[in-house]
């Protein structure tokens, strides 16, 4: 088979950086293009980017040549780490020239005809895409986003609890720094403290995940209309959010039967058979101290969302707390999971996928 | 004026050790005694003690010999940074023979004669003593406790509202090392990483902070009536305990009232006049990004608590943060704070002091 | 092929947590016995284990039921992960009752006839077996031991550069927390802090490198007799210990010289063919900031040492920076890797290997 | 007495802010001009700097407008905390316009005419002045700096020393984050990890230190001629930089001789009564596991360098450890302390200090 080539825009950035590292030796995708801010274009990746993940680049990317934003890029896949203000218009005129878009930024997230997109909670939005292309007569063209990196272990844990009707949310998170990107946060703010303030999250956590765990009706996505509070800190921690999420249900089914919808919740398929995609997204810890960022953020390699102290609270009703790693389940994990769906699904012009080949990848 | 002389159970340990600290130069009290455990009985402070708190102890009681747990007290006064097993009877015993204990352990806090005493927030509690002693037949001595220290900023920033009526609390810590004691939370778990439970603290957080706030009758303390729910999660920060607070009252004050009862709070007379207490024990904080435990758990020689961040709540009306100084405010210095108050109102037989003295130590 | 069944002492600690993790999925050994203090003695391990490392321990031997120090051992080979007070006896009483002992503990390193094993760095040791067995009046047992985990990365780097001469060594290290076990070096004293001591480790750095870099002559081992100056500090650094080496040579080889003994470098067949050696023990980073424990503590599957920032010092003639993973190269992982050699040189009784098992077992 | 008039450019980064803290009540000067960079230049203090020290600035700066680099000066004493490439002009011209300017700036440092002042190491270099003076044509200007905060603890520990003639000196370095200023080190490169390498640092450690322990002969500068080898390194720690020293001596005091050397050590008088200076600048403390940056860098006010674990250095006779606080005595502090001898020594025009004020002062 014959490897679907990609772009990543915003390349040398800490996401963009994530996206090459879990790229590498990916059964489908090949890094094809590298796409960095005017100050990097022009110059080899090695020497343009900063590595921050653990380890070195991979060779083979290290001496491609990154090039410039309004570049005609050649991949049919475009992965965007950009930032927002960048990604806002450039993510629509790739869509627009025929290029399936997986983001990363939150500028296009909110757009009615967007899919924010998490396979194991809500693929049936990515028909969202037939009215996309309808509405603004792209062809080939899709633009599909992921969501904020904290809202993702919170509507995760929340999937398997919606048939119980959620009528209340309050949340509050404990996020890592790499969150912030690279520089992000200084050190001179972190050791020995924490910031009771992530600028913009607390908004997105409320509007994101009413819209991830909305139903598509096939016009248009309807949001949850759970009443939803947010309160978003940073502690010194290298990676994985976690949130504390109490919550307030129609039914009142035992910690039990919760306990148990996590840990036998799977996707219809072919989500767990996607390459990226952990067997089951969920699992639930017994030990009361947990999960625990640096403990647990590497589940399912980054992918799983980590569960636990589900006890009852006695204003809300419920409470417990969840975990996920914010650079890889949280990010570029998801957009790569995405577009493995899109792939599947057809989206993805000349790019057909044998079932045999879907069963085999991971 | 002749100080009082105080005995510290509990010397070695961290909080015994903050105890030396806040009293070295204090107007009123003068450390004579400092006991310990079996292990350090016998020795020079200087080498039964590892200092844990920062520069070294005072070279006055590292040359005092460190007595045993069952030697005799000779100071009237005796504050009491125990372990909780140790701490259950020794306390009572020593009451009984005449001393004044002021307890920072948690062992005898629920007793229903036992005060848990924080002045600016309940000092008519105080009089519980009488019944106490009378219950007890116990003449001058008496035993009186602080809270747990992540309850603390709680009940603070919560005095001033309670004339809204509380009806629901939801609370979640982000806690420091030091609550934990020494050596406490092993590095091992802590570097890059949180700890989502602590362990005994989130009931301590509901039932503790209704007692606090709760109205003394003359007969008995009536406990609040509000519902609690609390989580409690440890963090990579050496002092200071931040706990975001949502709530909902009976009232609807506007979020500028509710700073306005903050920032002129005081406890009535003699408190704001004792040499530990600042002048306000509340200050808000306008930086969206405040109170932070580094920046500003020294605010008011670490006796004040700082909010920040007011803002409605969707799911329960309000919320904002609070933080403290664990040791200080949160455990040595409320006991302090108590037993000057205790000093004042006369419950320490033979140590009168004139409104003068009181006016002039601060 | 049948794997060997092995025993871990000191199961339940840090280390022996490193071996379980380390042994799981192995191609020749299998844990088969877990042993531990008479307080986990009788428990599942799963009870009596607090994991510390990331995720959790694998489920087969969880299940498994601890061992106490003096039960009959069963398994042939034999790692320990004692205390090293534990140590000193019973290892001798368990190689002499026929078992192979590797052993990361300190008590009986330096004794004559125990090699001080680093298959990269003086795999011709292991032959001071015979006359170990021979001495002692041992048939099929043996003790093998691993140096200090700080010893580590810099006979790893000295080794290349005998052939010059080492006339002087001056070592500052900068040490991991989990160095010191767990629970090990209080958060209290580590959240911004560094302790400019590590009890023991100065002289270790100095007796274990003169041993491990000397010869064998079939006699015994003659030391390195180069002058050697540590100093050992423990820093917030949760895995990895960094070594700033600045060295005096009888020659004066230039410094890609050096660069170029170091990329090159293996040690003889068979060692880079056994199953837990990198194919390359030593890698040189070119960027000027490393190595870093975070980012380079994981090369090679945390096996390999990494060097940096090699120049002249003004004062010795050379420096630069070396670090290695403490507990995988230098605890655990090392004792693996000796007993992987031990088994491929026949001093495993009736556990023989097929070379070319060796050489597919990587 | 009339304070003098101070002015601080480059107010609102971090040693520009510890300047203003510092200088809160300092008994002879008083803040009257913020200058920052274009950015902040017109707006209120309180609005322009983001506060990255504990607490917050006090209120009347806070009010105070920034102005821009290029305005006119009134102050006649100018701190300087700017960027290197905005100082290297600017405090020329300013000192030529007839102010005398105290930085902590490292670009005129090593200018042959420049002070290079520590007033307990080398008060008798204040002198140059009147070279500087008379070769540039200035009157009552004067530009004065003080070292990188590296090199303070290494020459405040070695000047009790300088009598035993030192021929060679290795450093190496554990250095705080807040050397790199605001926002410096990012905290994705700071949590779990070292870096082994600081910019710009070690060439400064060699000729900084040679040139403040070098005589001023009336002519010049005679550097120190010993040779000198530095390492330095980034650690996890907020303030407080660390440095192992081992050096060679041409004589051979005892260690006991060389403690005392450090206990007894005070500068000539006026500096000792400075209102800056701490009594005695140096501490000698017992303990094996200090000085710890966080317990140890608040001594004297910030201002002592605090000295430990002295030892015999196989490789080079001496080894030990010595801190200081390296944004108070290793760059602001300092700063300030150079004004106050310059001001007792009449360098200042038109602000002479009465003997009983000096003496007073502290």
């Amino acid at each position: 088979m014959q490897k679907l080539k990609v772009a990543i825009l915003g390349a040398t950035g800490a996401v963009g950086q994530r996206f090459i590292q879990l790229l590498e030796d990916h059964p489908w995708f090949q890094v094809a293009e590298v796409i960095g801010s005017s100050r990097s274009a022009g110059k080899r990746y090695g020497d343009a980017a900063h590595w921050v993940l653990d380890d070195n680049p991979p060779a083979r990317i290290n001496d491609m040549i990154v090039g410039a934003l309004d570049d005609r890029i050649k991949s049919p896949l475009v992965f965007s780490a950009l930032p927002k203000e960048a990604a806002r218009l450039r993510e629509l005129e790739l869509a627009e020239a025929g290029h399936v878009v997986c983001t990363n930024a939150s500028a296009n997230r909110m757009l009615a005809d967007v899919p924010l997109l998490l396979p194991e909670v809500n693929a049936e939005h990515v028909d969202l895409i037939g009215l996309q292309r309808k509405g603004r007569g792209w062809s080939s063209g899709a633009l599909v986003a992921n969501s904020n990196c904290t809202v993702m272990p919170v509507v995760m844990a929340l999937k398997p609890l919606l048939k119980y009707g959620i009528r209340k949310l309050h949340l509050v998170s404990e996020q890592a720094v790499s969150g912030a990107g690279y520089p992000g946060v200084s050190s001179m703010d972190m050791i020995d403290n924490i910031i009771p303030y992530v600028p913009g999250d607390e908004d997105k956590m409320e509007s994101e995940s009413r819209k991830m765990l909305g139903s598509f009706t096939g016009d248009s996505i309807v949001n949850l209309t759970s009443i939803v509070s947010a309160t978003c800190t940073r502690v010194p921690v290298l990676d994985g959010h976690l949130v504390n999420i109490s919550l307030e249900l129609d039914a009142r089914p035992s910690l039990s039967d919760i306990i148990d919808d996590w840990e036998t919740y799977q996707a219809d398929s072919p989500v767990p058979d996607l390459p990226s995609a952990p067997d089951y997204p969920l699992q639930y810890l017994q030990q009361i101290d947990r999960p625990q960022p640096r403990r647990d953020r590497q589940a399912g390699a980054g992918m799983m969302t980590s569960i636990g102290r589900l006890r009852e609270c006695p204003v809300l009703g419920y409470k417990f707390a969840a975990l996920s790693h914010n650079t890889v389940r949280g990010a570029a994990g998801c957009s790569i999971l995405n577009a493995e769906l899109l792939a599947v699904k057809g989206y993805i012009e000349g790019f057909a996928l044998a079932e045999s080949v879907v069963a085999l990848s991971k």
